[in-house]
């Protein structure tokens, strides 16, 4: 399919909405993207004409229920390159990460085990390890990075040790943007039998993804980061280590049978899936997915590589702004973080939304990266398959501007507040 | 307001539906309810015109998301009386309960404690302290029922000493339909010091619920059971309880600053909301809230009795339908589990949907209630505020039919399967 940006805008309503009298630039889509007509369409059909709870009861609603929601399911277990049962729902990926950190970890570290994570992590990659140290005794080790925001391949080298349990990293950082060289970092983790998580909030929706091919033991990701409804994230898992999983979140659906003295649990993945699942959130992704593939996850990536390049070669002519992160697109998912020098993030975002644009300032729940590269925050202009390089070009030219009444500007009161994602 | 149920009919799209060329009885709203119109276009318009993450961006898009958001989680709170900060966000009250069972109890129970729980309760306010029990050496204490299907206050009084350190019970039952006294179990709970969880699954979407008057120390429910969207459930608890609690799942919006050595986290209920929440879940169900604050929960209560009442009047009348329960309708929630004798509950089931009528069959993820009361599984018709006395005729008419034909019936084959809810 040729990309067109123009009939892919069509689908989203809201890039028509007017902000302080000009048209929507919506650049925050690190933090949730928008969501085109056909999966909001999935959505209302399913809760207004088949809605029903699943798990195979036996009217027509329920069975037709079951079967809508179970292709839905491998429809997204299909976009990784996985299957349904090594695929489990979560809420997110914060929530997939303490899946395993509380799942898995719980009962398999003890005092003396090493757990390798990066300061390049969102923290939602950093605190489930925290959490999980502190109640089995377990010892965290942060990988660094370089001065230009890549991973330090040589400090994993050194971190990685035969004690080292769990290696946590992400494919794509949504601060300094960088992929990471996941074939280097699961083979040094296999090399000592650690097994290896991946945080693919921030990559997944970018960039082609093969679970098998990439090796990892499990990968997080969020639907509503890929135009899919909220509330809605996946873990997928090697099937060898889910069976030896007890679930975590544990009631109904989760078993086959309960007596007062014994549990028979169910099969996977229903096995992790308690309570009625967000059966309108898996069906929304599934149609998110369906939308992505139509596109192409390589003419995806193309575009991102497309606006990161313009944004940078734009940014570069102007002093004063300094970009977070790798210069090169191709090492890069589709954003770019930045300062302007003398101006606290907070007010360049406030001062952007009055031309329309938006954008995500602060420390973007990733605050040790911020403080390892001496900033307090950062400004976070992030893209998606409907932007183009004709908002870029506006985004830039309004920068120039506020950059050039800094001096004003640098006199306004700054909430600092945490604005997350 | 003047119960309608006409006029509420024409908010639910999917009962116009025909199934096997009958028009939908739809009976099985204690698995899952149907959602309005409003509901459904209230979380298409905001995907479709309002969609931003929250947690207070600067950008305008995010400010107003965020303050939609923010309403309807105070819309929520107040439905049951309770404040927005001690109203947290779930997947469904199976998770919540999850929550203090994890969250709440793995840092407060030890060897020799006690739990007390009740055979009447669901696997999801069951498996949670079981799991507990396993991992700190606590020790569970089951509650009996009556013959007819009611708590055993004698027995609860007997099983609960200085030892029981928390006591979860439900409030009302999805298989028998007991309301349960929550005045004399939190009374005899807290005369111990301990805490009282209670599962409001199947009360809160059907009785007027106050958590202040109530004085449990947490209450868990689901949206999707109460008109709202999948994916989104609710634990209250008291605040000097949660204050005390570290967040269960932790990461991205649960702090306010993380360094590699400290964690400073966030004020409830943000605490305890890790990853971007499900934001159009909670923007739906406030507005399934809002559905059933205009028709009055008075109306609702009425409602249920009155189809409750009829059902179990024309039901006695026939000598092979056995009722799990008590026989008073006061005494019941808006369901009525059976069997009829020599069938199997799936084949009844089956039969049922030929004539449109969509009743859920199995153990209803009680399996130990039903062994309890020598079955292995019921039939249950539940009712919501869209049914009618007109649709308990047809459904108790075409139960006689089938009576009728009982004995071809039972020759047919059975899948025996868990089929949930």
């Amino acid at each position: 399919m040729i990309y067109d940006v123009n009939s892919i805008r069509e689908d989203f309503p809201i890039l028509k909405r007017k902000i302080h009298g000009r048209e929507l630039v919506y650049f925050d889509n690190a933090a949730t993207t928008q969501r085109p007509k056909q999966v909001v369409e999935a959505i209302a059909k399913f809760y207004l004409y088949y809605n029903a709870n699943v798990h195979r009861g036996f009217h027509t609603l329920s069975q037709e229920a079951s079967q809508l929601f179970e292709e839905s399911y491998e429809e997204i277990a299909k976009f990784i390159n996985g299957n349904m049962e090594e695929t489990i729902l979560t809420i997110n990926t914060t929530d997939a990460i303490n899946i395993v950190a509380y799942g898995w970890g719980l009962r398999n570290l003890k005092k003396g085990d090493e757990i390798v994570t990066t300061v390049m992590e969102h923290h939602s990659n950093m605190l489930p390890w925290r959490e999980l140290a502190e109640l089995t005794g377990a010892k965290i080790k942060y990988v660094d990075i370089t001065e230009d925001g890549e991973l330090n391949y040589k400090d994993l080298e050194s971190k990685i040790t035969e004690r080292t349990k769990i290696v946590a990293f992400t494919l794509a950082s949504n601060v300094v943007g960088t992929i990471n060289d996941y074939k280097k970092i699961v083979n040094l983790a296999h090399s000592v039998e650690a097994i290896v998580i991946a945080d693919g909030a921030q990559y997944v929706p970018h960039v082609e993804t093969d679970v098998k091919k990439m090796d990892v033991d499990f990968l997080a990701f969020s639907g509503h980061k890929m135009l899919g409804p909220t509330g809605i994230g996946i873990l997928w898992g090697k099937k060898e280590i889910l069976e030896e999983m007890k679930p975590f979140r544990v009631g109904g659906d989760t078993i086959k049978d309960v007596t007062l003295d014994n549990v028979v649990w169910h099969d996977l993945p229903w096995r992790f899936d308690a309570g009625t699942p967000h059966i309108a959130g898996v069906i929304g992704l599934a149609e998110a997915v369906r939308y992505l593939k139509k596109i192409g996850m390589d003419g995806v990536r193309a575009h991102d590589i497309e606006l990161v390049k313009h944004t940078i070669k734009l940014m570069k002519e102007i002093d004063d702004i300094e970009i977070l992160g790798p210069l090169d697109p191709e090492k890069r998912t589709g954003l770019v973080a930045f300062n302007i020098k003398g101006l606290h993030h907070h007010i360049v975002a406030k001062a952007l939304d009055m031309y329309g644009i938006a954008v995500r300032s602060g420390g973007h729940c990733a605050h040790p990266l911020h403080y390892r590269l001496n900033y307090q925050g950062s400004v976070r202009a992030s893209y998606y398959i409907y932007n183009t390089k004709e908002e870029v070009d506006y985004f830039v030219e309004k920068l120039q501007k506020i950059i050039s009444v800094k001096e004003r500007l640098a006199t306004e009161p700054v909430e600092n507040v945490c604005t997350g994602t």
